[in-house]
């Protein structure tokens, strides 16, 4: 409603009532010019209504929905089904165009304004949580992984004589896999345990780096968010030597803007020596559903090559999705959310070192995983070689999702490398053990469940050491072993 | 409803009537079921509501679904956003494995479902659209670009030594960008004229693959839906020449499903030759939001290798449009979509010929290209050097989208590699033209208001021409050039 | 989006583009401005982009979706689930004020906008439909039912001694209630049988008032729309009969509006006696959920009245229905549903008779009947006492739904009032026989299913005529003969 | 999905997770069970997911979503858009047949069983709220108002000597109509002042019936929930006094289901004396939108006796939503709204009074009032005779909305009866006053920002007082003067 349709309504409706609907339209309004203004996350969440309106106001900018557009091109944003329309708002036409994914599109104005300023709030909320130096960022709709190849394919261009990358360890299939698809030898460096925590080899990754001469790395990939008992890397060691090396340094930091920790290493990192991205996940960050990555860097010049090595127009459903999920938050909302995963970290980590007390196993001592626990399961190994591997079903069965066993001794070839004790992110961890992981989002009550859960499945293989016989409910593991050890993988 | 539920509803409303109520119910439950028994594509489309229950259905096999689920994982399908978990029927993790963009998730049955039913639908179309040997397809959410760049990141493992890839001409960035993204040369062959066409030099491509070496070649990259006068590359013999020299070849379809004539050469390339892969566009093919492609061959093997390169989960959002779109189709409404299609290109070819002849143009002779059409500009060109521009211009602020001006002598340089005439497909196509494309969805009242606006504008030109002085609505000439150029691409 | 907010897009989108989105939206802000200044149904069908943006527009004009709204009365648009506030798109006020449900609301500018389009728009259509002198009407979410209890309420009060209401027969229960409830005394008038036909016997009414004493009579309450054999009353004579005995007169018009016949009688009857409101469903209409009626009639004043009895405010469920249906179709769609309703009672009545005869029994023949269509049951009715009901069940088990069998004798209580021959309009219809009718939306499937089901039933009576002892699916009869002889009440 | 279903997705998906997810949808089965079974507001409340899945299964057992039903009737469910079947989720028939609101459609097993269920869940929350002894009731889509009329008109038929309602003033134009529509003449009661309150004058009761004979009396009409300083009538007393004198007795309980106080004053005067019926809104006691009431009593026969007086199908619209609500709550949720609105109450009696204190105006003494309060404006009035109403205005246009100022010696005239002391209950109550209420889902922020804009609009006069000439933002003042007074009306 303009003006003139505010005044058409005082024909039918008292003009001192339209004059307050008017006022109250106005209130929405100033909302989205802010937003548009400034292009940082609004501090206080938006209600439903507002983003809705405001999604309807950019895809009636789009040509696919204008009243008197005709098509004669191969790409129209014509929608066959109804349903599919609505789902995306109308929003049809995607982000970027033929040769860059952060282009603005002349058929789509709303949806490149939405692509744009997802893109600018989702720098804020980076910024924010502590990577205050960053400059530039996009959102991506590819898995964190494929992002990351997307990444070492662009420095290919810088560095053609480039073969391999120094990659620290984590047994995670898709962060290998990302460097083998991008078409690079990874070069795996091996954790140093320390106490009970597997941390970043500095040693062996310098040593690396002279082994195979500086001009031969494309770069080196460094992870900060894992399970433990391994830890974020040391970002600000490996900053420096890429700096000393001018070696490129692309990190992954998967799930690691919900932890301050994660950041500001990253932070440190950009300070002291030298990172040219990093690379995080939507989902796992912001609450989404499964489907994009955000690449972020100090260097915009940087950051749009990669942008402009994504071939085609792609999904706007993960800017989307991220899109509403930071308005509807607001600023605020999402530091809330940072806060109350914090507290539940450590509520986590008391309940569950309680509970390892009671069956005589250990909470791991991993200080500086900020996200991820691990309790030892070694009384329950020596009953049986099979034990983890059923606790991981029962607790599969009851439920439970994303708790990890990880048994002693897995082999695992991934595109023909051999990783012996896969899973642990080292050749010989000294025990079995479980993970658990305090991510965004959780609550209190899954907490409660999942020790509740947790305790009951022990307690069977107590009761089962006493009375030798029973099996504990059989059914259960005549499912996939698979299912109990990669649960959370 | 179960069978329980049923019979506890008796207490409230005759049994008579709730037994009818069941019997209903029964009848959405066997559509489900065939699709489940039988993997394909409907006959007959479903209607709104089978398929959300159906979508219900899935959702509510997925653990974030779960009434008493608890997550200790660092990815348990929370959404913050109410909005956003109703958009995607609250499927919120996505498709795919760390290691395999079409592996099933122990957390997520529904979702995996969804995944694995997509495929089968629409490799079911692919086949029935005649690609009928066809073995093997997946949806991935990505570009076909970035998709043709993830076929070449897979054959480069069984390629090591190959650098180059042989590719008959498109003028298209995304093509090009996702030979370049991927690592590797492409070597550009130049098409032939033969009369108005523009057609594939397969004595050059012969010529090139010699003077290379075969193992030096990743392998073919050939392309059938293209604007005109450009048409579909000979893939046919290009299959037999790639199976001669035993390189693969990989065929861009973008839009090509929709084209029994594109189907077809893919088809015959298949039985006569070699094809490894073909990859087409969601969104072109069957009108769905912009955002993912479909990966196809004949030979499961190698297909699954593909899909085994996607390094991470992806979004489920392109797989979920497709799914929709095409059980609300059915086959049956598929196939008249492509009927109707063909009639459209046959009624525009028929009065874009006439509209031609009256500004003493002419409608390019391109019997080959089943999709798109090009009428020549020469009086126009001949006017100014900026009215073939101009009219670009003016049909885009006319709301005409998706008309692209074609323009004589323009250089365009694309990752370091400079294209003469770019956007002609040959370095000195003989003249300027207009393209305008047939294609699925489109209506009669697309054509009626595209020719009639068209009309409109070049009459402006030739009363110009009288009145010399008159600069026929200036206002518009003021936008950006690059709007009049590049609007379809 | 207002000026200053498409000005900031601009710093994020190229101008031309954004100016082009701008120009969308005009589009879309013309058509409301056309509604709003014009108060008709638009000529052409609004898509749901429109609909809702429109509906959006309205719901932020209410004060419970002011952004800083504070309330401290009893009824603040407060919603506990979101559901619900979406499904009403956040217009939670409903409709009118405490005395007078078309009065404005001063919490809820757009609400009662809504209200006061709708009632604009639903008299356009119902003028183009055939009562053109129509001056008021407005919009009730009540049944057609309680709307005329409303009207005899309203009418009470200009007629004090009023106790009785003329009323020609017509068998549905609720007709009859509407009196009953409102404290009157029905005088039923019994149908006289012309041909197949029930007319009105008007000699009865004129007797009728006279022995009464026209002061006593509260109104004569007439019906357009009923199930063949009985036919629309002859409104032009009852109307000029009412005009004599200055005795108001209100017009059950319940499915009417569809039929341009039934239209065309109020016309003439208002114009050459006297209608004072004539009532109609908004489901049966309009094809929108049960639950209003439009009360509409001659006399501004009049209506206002009736609008003013109903003590307090009211659900805008039924009008947000019928508005954003009329919005959707158009005035044009409106029309080419009516047209092809005309074309399928055509069709109907063709296939009917062909059936009938195959069995021996005849359509009756009930010319002025415009919807509604009736086939002899004699033959069935000789073969048992029960076979009229048992095809009844066959065909509700078979789902065919709203065919109606009408036995012969049924005796029905009413209010303590007895009908002999109830269902039939009379009490002693010739022969039993079965109903069907073509209403507003119904589909050639329909016909084609019904007359199918039909016959497969008949045959099977057929059948078991010849083989005595085999009953016919006998399960089904042991359903509620409620259901058989009901099914379309 | 049923067995079969899952048996045939472990063709695609490993067995093991599809028990699982066939174990997840079991759950939400076993809650609908439960539902079905009992018939009670569920402890906790159901997610949306349950919900959306219920009202679909309820959906697919109406006839009109049958896929193979053909329709021959005039009424079949069928609806023109898609928008409006959807947001009732396609449940089309309503509620209800031709003769009952109540009753059970053989076309609509699924809105038949919506229906029964809300009735049954409404029922168990009043009870739960205090009128234990209830036994029955039912939704009706009708303002509170008209079921009363409802109410009325039913007892007509029980007591047709009867022409008065007593009734104890209650100035709100909908409840004194109520009467009025049903064609009876209220007998006003006039309150009599204790203290500040306004309460029941008993003997005045007594007295009026005794001269009318209680024949000739209808019923008594009372009221709970109403404006300060009105209070709730005495039930417990006029209870027995109808018991005494044999009337009926009819509670108008608009908003009292929110507060334990109005609740129990019902549950005594059913014990200790006589209550044929009571009346309550839906929007105002369970934050739906306005459309519905709830009318119910402690004698099977008589509610069921209202029900047969709706003459007609009604819209399941406002069913609808207050089931979704209450599933949505659960009776956990409801009873934790109510703690928190009883909370509220006193948190704004407490502020209104300090506030009050500073202008030297008071706090009205109204214990027996639960929800609303009054402040007087005893000083504000004496400042002029406008004062008072300029207040009202200057509240609405702040967007304070529900705020309601009452004015000295206000004359309405209603149906013929003039009220003096309109809005104040009284022909003379000793001051005017403002009204401010604590009803259910009202949030401290309302209340703080309510008293802050209040506080600033009492400045305003004082300021006002010393510079005499400044007019205070006279432009709001220009407003219908209504909207001052029945702001809140």
């Amino acid at each position: 409603m303009n003006g003139e349709n505010f005044g058409a309504s005082e024909r039918l409706v008292d003009a001192a009532y339209v004059r307050q609907g008017a006022q109250g339209r106005r209130a929405h309004e100033l909302r989205l010019r802010a937003l548009l203004e400034q292009g940082k996350c609004p501090e206080d969440g938006w209600n439903e209504s507002t983003i809705e309106l405001f999604l309807h106001e950019l895809a009636i900018m789009d040509s696919n929905n204008f009243l008197g557009n005709c098509g004669v091109g191969e790409r129209e944003g014509r929608v066959a089904s109804g349903l599919v329309a609505r789902r995306h708002y109308r929003l049809i036409h995607g982000i970027g165009r033929s040769g860059d994914i952060s282009a603005v599109q002349p058929k789509a104005a709303g949806s490149s304004l939405l692509n744009k300023l997802t893109n600018c709030i989702v720098l804020d909320i980076i910024k924010q949580s502590g990577v205050r130096t960053a400059t530039s960022c996009f959102v991506v709709p590819m898995a964190t992984g494929m992002s990351l190849t997307l990444c070492f394919l662009t420095l290919r261009h810088k560095r053609p004589k480039a073969k391999y990358i120094i990659w620290p360890r984590i047994d995670k299939k898709s962060c290998f896999k990302s460097m083998i698809t991008a078409g690079f030898e990874p070069v795996v460096i091996e954790n140093s345990l320390e106490g009970d925590e597997l941390r970043t080899d500095l040693k062996a990754v310098e040593a690396k780096i002279q082994e195979l001469g500086a001009d031969n790395v494309l770069c080196l990939h460094s992870t900060t968010s894992c399970f433990a008992p391994r830890v974020p890397d040391r970002l600000e060691e490996l900053a420096v030597i890429c700096a000393n090396h001018d070696i490129p340094h692309i990190v992954n930091n998967a799930y690691g803007v919900q932890s301050s920790k994660c950041m500001h290493l990253i932070q440190q990192g950009a300070r002291l020596g030298r990172i040219d991205a990093f690379v995080q996940s939507l989902d796992k960050n912001f609450m989404v559903p499964v489907g994009g990555a955000v690449i972020a860097g100090f260097n915009d010049s940087f950051i749009q090559k990669i942008s402009k090595m994504y071939p085609g127009r792609a999904s706007a459903s993960p800017s989307l999705d991220v899109l509403i999920t930071l308005l509807s938050l607001g600023a605020n909302g999402y530091r809330h959310l940072l806060k109350e995963r914090k507290e539940m970290f450590s509520y986590l980590s008391t309940e569950l070192k309680k509970l390892a007390d009671v069956y005589n196993e250990r909470l791991l001592d991993t200080p500086h995983n900020p996200i991820s626990l691990a309790v030892s399961l070694e009384k329950l190994d020596e009953r049986s070689n099979t034990a983890v591997t059923q606790l991981g079903s029962m607790l599969f069965t009851r439920q439970v999702s994303g708790a990890r066993v990880v048994p002693l001794g897995s082999l695992q070839n991934v595109n023909n490398y051999t990783f012996k004790g896969f899973m642990s992110h080292a050749n010989d961890y000294p025990c079995a053990y479980l993970n658990a992981a305090a991510a965004i989002g959780m609550g209190k009550q899954d907490v409660d469940l999942f020790l509740k859960r947790l305790d009951k499945c022990l307690k069977t293989f107590r009761k089962e050491k006493t009375q030798e016989k029973d099996v504990p409910e059989t059914e259960n593991f005549t499912m996939d072993s698979e299912i109990g050890k990669e649960n959370g993988n």
